[in-house]
């Protein structure tokens, strides 16, 4: 399995006091903490709003041994990417929808969310924060402006952080006096090693999530259950693991980190975001442009029948866009799928990439600028005096 | 509702750096964290074992902001509590039982749990360690030995929480790679402030757990779900909330923090550990108390239309012991069942507590004393000198 954290003197990346710029080599790093320069961190009482939160130095936190996230994990996250378009500015993917995400989950854990506004501001500011690591431009660092130094275009990204937790100190069952909005990063590369596409194992044992539960929301309660279906699938080889509904265990519902999609004909299929999955904000977008190239995109229960009968299937997440699944195993069954060139799920990608990239013309809203005065009014001196 | 931490300038308790012992009003204390003295901490590597950890001043812990539990909530928890019986023995109840539970949990959520030994071991030196957060005796402490200062029978007790915790640093879904195994200890008196008996609220929104997920293990990923059933059920003035089960929804489960008993003629029933509930250590002593006594006692499916037909219902839990439940709306239904001095609640808890408190001899072999000499070898010297 691949690394959790690389050490600090791993050959994927060199971050010297003295260096600038840390050198990534994006091509081998894989998805494991790369532990960054800043974090965001904000607080806020039960009952008030958050302000502004600040940027400080990546490190641990101090907690109290009785806080929510400890012993009643009370806690969300979120995860999106930073990009360097070809023209070299940098955007986000969505923020907002993550915000929203966000809101609607601190609302079930009953925790209080950052305002929308506040979370992408803040997240902005903490990709600001980081800029040393991103690849090493070629260009003397100097005659150029910091924010350039996010990583190249297709050659993974800086992934964002964003966690909510009751951080207050709490003994009976209640929501906590306290929580903290903190946000860090990681440059990542490929969140699978599979290069042609996922072998996913259908889990028979284990379910991720039941109605009335809080499997529609990012809630790190639907997480850690998961981990032991995940280590049994990849000791046999698999990628991932296919979850079915609780309820039944006649439908798919998603992969550990990921949304599904099966396609038969002009029809893509994914099971509907009613409480059980995670609305994806890449399985919207995919829905979205799917349906602008002709297919017809249902969301609606899809059987196991229906799943081993598809021409298709394909998997959409921030970590991994849009990625073909190869194979699934069900059972003694293990069916093949169409992957590569000539398959959707790769024109998908490209066109969505397209757009997060920049490298054709982003038509429908979706990619949010980060401008680099924004929020730096707001910056420590010292961090603002290392950044440009 | 409760505050979830009592102010150090709170009334009810008086810590001051000049006393020796903190004077605390058990009547009064209700379930709320009263910061204590000391706190045990042990860590441990994914694929090594726990070694004996130390025993440290209460306060913060510094964490990865990348960490398992922050993350993707890996974590368990335990509950239990140290009493003083009438002739001045510090006892714990069946820690052993804990202990095991927390290794059942710890392959549930794919940790390393400390041994059983070293768990009961662990959770003896804590209650050492926290002897000044007793009531004060009468006779000077200076004549007594120091484990004479845990509460006096019937008024409250030192609650004592294990915590299991993924504290390595994670980024894509996986184990963490250390674990904190850490104890901390609050005095608490009374769970619910109800003194008649619970009034509990049917869920029909939420479900607590399914089928293979981590109902059946003391994962902190069971509790922030189910915070806002509480908080609604008890802004209608209820004292806690009774879930059904995830796949019909036609019988019941357990309440927030407790398993849950009807009785119907000579007939004690209560739901089966089969993953979904927890499987409570008070659940099974009141069990083999209830069988003792001539009830037999039936561990199997027990419908709602049962439930709003028994003739009394009763929860247990570490935190409770056994409570009487008087109403139980399901619905616009509310049924009120038998509660007082001529329930079987009252006796079985009367029978329990006798036990606990060692009124009455305890021929089951449930009851560990805390010798004052065990492990105090391996205390830190200045904790040696302030204890004794
Ligand atoms: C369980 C689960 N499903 C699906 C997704 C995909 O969501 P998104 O496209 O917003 O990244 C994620 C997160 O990435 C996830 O954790
Ligand atoms: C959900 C739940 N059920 C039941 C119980 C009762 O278990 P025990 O009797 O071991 O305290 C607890 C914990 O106290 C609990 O959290």
């Amino acid at each position: 399995m691949a690394p959790s954290v690389h050490p600090s003197s791993s050959p994927l990346f060199t971050s010297k006091a003295d260096e600038k710029y840390a050198n990534v080599k994006w091509d081998e790093l894989g998805f494991a903490l790369v532990p960054t320069d800043y974090m965001y961190v904000a607080k806020c009482k039960q009952g008030e709003r958050f302000s502004k939160g600040e940027i400080v130095p990546y490190g641990d936190i101090s907690i109290s041994p009785c806080a929510g996230i400890l012993n009643y994990g009370q806690g969300l996250f979120e995860g999106l990417k930073a990009y360097r378009t070809e023209d070299g500015r940098i955007t986000l993917f969505r923020p907002d929808q993550n915000a929203i995400r966000m809101q609607t989950g601190a609302d079930r854990l009953c925790m209080t969310p950052p305002s929308p506004e506040l979370f992408v501001e803040a997240v902005k500011q903490t990709v600001l924060a980081n800029n040393k690591w991103v690849m090493v431009s070629l260009i003397p660092s100097r005659f150029l402006p910091f924010w350039f130094y996010v990583p190249p275009p297709g050659k993974g990204a800086l992934y964002i952080r964003p966690l909510l937790i009751g951080t207050g100190a709490v003994l009976g069952i209640a929501s906590a006096p306290e929580y903290t909005f903190l946000i860090y990063t990681s440059p990542v590369g490929n969140y699978h090693k599979a290069s042609s596409g996922l072998n996913l194992k259908v889990d028979h044992n284990h379910r991720r999530a039941h109605f009335g539960g809080t499997g529609g929301v990012k809630s790190c309660t639907n997480y850690s259950p998961v981990v032991k279906s995940l280590i049994e699938a990849k000791s046999s080889g698999f990628s991932d693991v296919l979850f079915l509904d609780a309820a039944t265990g006649k439908n798919i519902e998603e992969v550990s980190t990921c949304n599904i999609f099966i396609l038969k004909g002009n029809i893509v299929s994914t099971p509907p975001t009613s409480g059980t999955i995670l609305p994806g904000i890449t399985r919207k977008s995919i829905s979205e442009l799917a349906r602008d190239i002709g297919y017809q995109v249902q969301e609606r229960d899809v059987s196991v029948d229906e799943l081993l009968e598809a021409e298709e299937v394909f998997c959409t997440g921030t970590a991994m866009v849009v990625k073909a699944v190869e194979t699934v195993t069900f059972h003694d069954k293990k069916i093949k799928y169409k992957t590569g060139e000539k398959a959707l799920s790769t024109k998908l990608h490209l066109i969505l990439t397209n757009i997060q990239m920049g490298v054709v013309e982003d038509k429908k809203g979706w990619i949010v600028e980060i401008d680099h005065f924004i929020g730096t009014d707001s910056f420590p001196d010292e961090i603002e005096g290392k950044s440009i």
